[in-house]
């Protein structure tokens, strides 16, 4: 673990979301085309590609092959927890105020440390599966409320299991790229047959996700307390929801395309190395998960999460919502061990999505649907413009930070722009 | 398209399923880890990278890069409708019983045509998003009337779209690849709370798949009388589930591990230019559905399917069911553009199941859910045991063929063994 008090020779601001205790991964090109595997740290990118190919990781398990030049995390995920830890020890030494052999090699230190500024961050991780889960207590008795009512708001498993189910890879975009409002067929209640036409409910779901770093063989599950040795890190994700389309097709086999468009994550994955001063309690579960759900010791993370929306009039983003991942009800070893217990394979680049997260109180609620409680608590902009759902043009933006005594482990920003159907 | 009359050099019965005509691509070794793609002709398989290396694809589109030299299709695939046509063609000239470059050229005919008996076939493509629909009118009914009774057996939706929920590619296995029981949470409807072990419902569905060779991109949807150039090619599919997980975990948000453990394909793909002459008419469509999913001419296949059990203790295998693709009441031009239309990105080797495929007869039936109606009526094998679902040890066999005149296009088998949880 790196130590509290640490600092490096990269100057970091308290309200940064990288400091040295944090080192999350990401994949950037400096406008050349080249993608590598970077670490964040202040307003730089360290590249490794670069730091490796100077030998400087000569003496870790990562030595023979530079994992480091490629596109995406998973050749540096597959190799395995060990790995891990070595590269973030080491990466952890050199940018060490006290360390100088790369503070004091200037020409090193030029060729491999890039103002985040000048360099474009891409997707992370080549995702095989995305699971999503439905874990938030509050979250489901907030949609259940509406759609069902207060007495039979969770349905009747929610309780005994972590409810999830698969979403779509192939749409999993990188903070920045901007969504296309979908089209798709949509029933009004009163209407006869349905109608084609752009979504009139588009929606966020604020989210986290972690990653396999190391799968599974078919037919043998991860035992819930191996669980965090398969987890290489954690992102935001935003599961963009259109709710008019989901509410026509998702009956009896679930969402489909109401979520497939677009799901937009952050670019650094923050590890759990990282993480793992902010470990605390999960809320108190009852009735007691069967014996294969019984994780040793806590299983959530103290991570303060925030969305904004920013119209094309205004200036700044307005906060929609507060609230933290510790909410939780199932945690990610439950969620893990829950998936792989009936031998299902997991893969290096498995993304699985919490659920949307909100809180107790009606300022932490993760959604629109729930924020404006099914469109009958609209909300108003600085711009004086009102909101049920979001509008062409607006930009949602997720954020997220461990708080640590003097500095925040964060994850930056996920952001994206509505475009017009 | 090859002519119904077209012979090879190569011999092939009037039973085979490989004949000139068909001309489907695998990926095998011959016990050599070398993996490349294949052709079946016959009982035996021509290696396409050996035929590349040799200079035999030196006019086409494919003379540059030998893409057949991969160990998966998705190389080919990528390359698009012409270089298919192109490959086809060639391989059909080569193979052509008047074509003396290979059938008299004996020192590359005994390099590249191994006997089928003495490869190892492997899956074909690598998949990037599994997604399964659920089209058989006569198969929703089914279930619905078990569940729902017979005046709410489909639900509102299913006239008016193809219903469809993404399912795990991870966990899709070649041929002959056993499987194992799943464990997992059920609950019975007299029990308080759930439990855990392993499922006692374990079935089979019997559905065909579809191959996305290109994919398009995000925010643009294939509109429906272009998804043909997308397409290329099928195979047969057994989506595994575990009918006392699937009901306890499947609401609200559809199937999850009572599916994800398991899906079986065959190991041949079997291109939609070997399938043309077999199209006929779908099955008429009322209420009209949407102009987006209005597609020119006729969209279904006349694929004659059958299931078989084999137990342990049986010499040989007994059918379940006989069916046909044909009976789809929702096509896969029908799926592709519904799957696009909100603006999904799919990709080269994205796998479609067309959902159970279920005929209009109690003979015709997909599922042993539906065979032995909910458990109600039990079959019996010739080795005098009984059978609701299925019992360890047991093997699961689906074939499948167009029968062409003194011909068939057929797709070999697809065929798994249970072990135990």
């Amino acid at each position: 673990m790196i130590d509290g008090a640490a600092t490096s020779w990269v100057e970091v601001s308290s309200e940064c979301d990288f400091p040295i205790q944090n080192l999350p991964y990401g994949i950037f090109d400096a406008n050349d085309k080249r993608l590598r595997v970077g670490v964040a740290i202040g307003d730089s990118v360290l590249d490794l590609a670069a730091i490796h190919d100077a030998g400087l990781f000569s003496n870790t398990m990562l030595a023979d092959e530079n994992v480091f030049a490629s596109s995406s995390l998973n050749g540096f995920m597959s190799k395995g927890r060990e790995a891990w830890t070595q590269a973030r020890q080491r990466i952890s030494e050199l940018l060490s105020s006290d360390n100088p052999t790369l503070r004091d090699n200037s020409a090193l230190r030029s060729q491999a440390l890039k103002p985040m500024s000048q360099v474009n961050l891409l997707m992370p991780v080549a995702i095989g599966d995305f699971t999503d889960f439905y874990s938030s207590k509050e979250h489901a008795t907030n949609v259940g409320t509406m759609f069902r009512g207060k007495d039979n708001a969770l349905m009747p498993n929610w309780l005994h299991l972590p409810v999830g189910y698969h979403g779509r890879a192939s749409t999993v975009f990188a903070s920045g790229v901007d969504i296309r409002r979908p089209k798709g067929q949509t029933k009004a209640d009163e209407a006869a047959a349905p109608s084609f036409g752009a979504s009139r409910l588009l929606d966020f779901e604020l989210e986290m996700g972690f990653f396999l770093g190391t799968g599974n063989q078919p037919g043998e599950p991860i035992e819930i307390n191996q669980t965090k040795d398969h987890i290489f890190g954690m992102v935001l994700l935003n599961d963009w929801s259109a709710r008019d389309i989901q509410k026509w097709e998702y009956v009896p086999l679930g969402p489909f395309l109401g979520k497939s468009f677009a799901t937009s994550i952050s670019p650094w994955v923050v590890t759990m190395d990282a993480l793992e001063p902010f470990r605390v309690a999960s809320p108190k579960q009852d009735p007691t998960p069967l014996p294969y759900l019984g994780l040793d010791g806590a299983g959530a993370f103290d991570i303060q999460l925030q969305a904004f929306i920013q119209s094309e009039k205004m200036t700044e983003p307005m906060r929609l919502t507060a609230t933290n991942y510790k909410y939780l009800y199932w945690n990610m070893f439950q969620q893990l061990a829950h998936h792989t217990v009936n031998g299902t394979g997991m893969r290096t680049g498995d993304l699985c999505g919490s659920g949307t997260i909100s809180g107790p109180t009606e300022d932490s609620r993760g959604s629109m649907l729930e924020i404006c409680w099914k469109g009958t608590k609209p909300i108003t902009l600085p711009d004086g413009s009102e909101r049920k759902f979001f509008a062409d043009g607006d930009t949602v933006i997720i954020n997220g930070w461990c708080e640590g005594e003097g500095y925040r482990v964060g994850f930056g920003d996920v952001r994206a722009k509505i475009l017009p159907a």
